[in-house]
């Protein structure tokens, strides 16, 4: 039997998604609660292998398993077993054919960036920081360039394992709400890095470093080393994974994702 | 010289606000970070001193001080001496007869409740979490009798210190918003607990435990035992705290607080 699975976690109480020997990952504690209620070792395959420090609303993992549980045990009793930055949020019986991370058609990531002059307390490792003032209506111009099919070389991080750097990026949006900038980015797949690497550069243009035009200027270069800086973990969300509609996902890993943010 | 600071922290990273030999508290943290900058030991007098895990956004504190320090060297100083969790927004020199706790005519809390069927993951320690629906249509009428001068005595902690009982609550209101339920009060000054002691009996009337004409009752009865749970320290914040308009306070410790939790 194979359980598809929403995860929700705090990116700052944990060394990233994937498994570590030492244990302190989002995969590690959640392999090892699954196994208390499976009754055998588990091994998860997630839809997006998020870095240290990375948080998500709508992870989706799968997971085979011969133990017949009630699906509400994998929710409320794995949940029982995990520490508190952690949790199911649902748990669906998929098909043998269902892949967390091949079947996925697109993935939703949110950056919250605090523009402030005093730093954050409250949501220090929630969100980023950004002192001087930003120029929203110059990012919004400069985001626009990244919708549909680009090679993203410029914002790819050296280590990525990335077959291709062309991706097909649906939407790249970005808003004001108050004292927060709010980065959505909707893309089939992302690089390692991209959106952190995407954040950097919008911040270039939208403390006035260059105009709006340069971010497409760049993005055509295909040169990392022409694209500015890669901004912290703490403001990022894995916020939303889409699957074909036919396979029995709830709202959050159907085709069209709500993110589930509570802040902002 | 006497300045007065605002404080923003996440209560869930210390021991409280009041200082302790651990030294594990928002008192210790900050007075060792002030006396940094300062070059001498420094005693800090707040508001509202907040129990182990209860946030702020809008704390309010003094100290005196024979250094003379520009304005910002109180803030960007002190905040580059603190952890992460903690935070001074602002600071101004205040007179002499300036008082942050007994010059405050009202303080401000904030419950935030996630009511929902799975716990909350990414905000574990800062809302509170409740699983059966609650319906806010019968707190909201509930919250309705505790405006106005009451003895408050059912809502009091056995250790409470306060002087007396009664106290002048301007505004009880509960709202709903999406899957969290917001408690807001505004008094002249609380009992301890008092407020998770209220979201507690609130939350019997959302159940449908009693019907909202009993927060009345139990509120006359003055009786503690009669009045219900504590809820947990998690989604309670302190939000605002009034001074007379006379005082050069900025926006957050003025006359008129402006309630501020970056979510919800």
């Amino acid at each position: 039997m194979r359980i598809a699975l929403g995860i929700e976690y705090a990116g700052d109480a944990f060394q990233g998604w994937q498994s570590q020997a030492h244990g302190r990952t989002v995969q590690d504690h959640l392999e090892a609660a699954l196994a208390t209620i499976a009754g055998h070792s588990v091994r998860l395959h997630c839809a997006g292998r998020t870095d240290s420090g990375v948080h998500a609303t709508a992870q989706v993992v799968h997971f085979d398993t011969p133990s017949v549980r009630p699906l509400y045990g994998w929710v409320r009793g794995v949940n029982n077993q995990l520490c508190s930055h952690v949790a199911v949020r649902w748990a669906v019986d998929v098909g043998e054919d269902f892949h967390a991370r091949f079947c996925a058609v697109s993935r939703r990531y949110r950056y919250i960036m605090h523009n402030a002059p005093v730093r954050p307390a409250l949501l220090a490792g929630r969100v980023g920081w950004f002192h001087p003032p930003l120029d929203e209506a110059a990012m919004i111009e400069a985001a626009r360039c990244l919708e549909g099919w680009h090679d993203f070389s410029a914002f790819r991080a050296a280590g990525c394992q990335a077959k291709s750097p062309v991706k097909l990026m649906h939407e790249a949006r970005v808003h004001r709400a108050g004292e927060y900038l709010i980065f959505d980015f909707w893309a089939n797949a992302f690089l390692h890095h991209m959106v952190r690497n995407l954040v950097g550069a919008l911040v270039y243009v939208g403390k006035g470093r260059y105009p709006p035009a340069w971010m497409a200027e760049i993005l055509a270069a295909r040169d990392r080393s022409q694209a500015g800086l890669t901004f912290p973990a703490d403001g990022l969300y894995l916020c939303g994974v889409e699957y074909a509609p036919h396979w029995p996902l709830p709202g959050e890993g159907r085709i069209i994702a709500v993110p589930r943010i509570p802040f902002v």
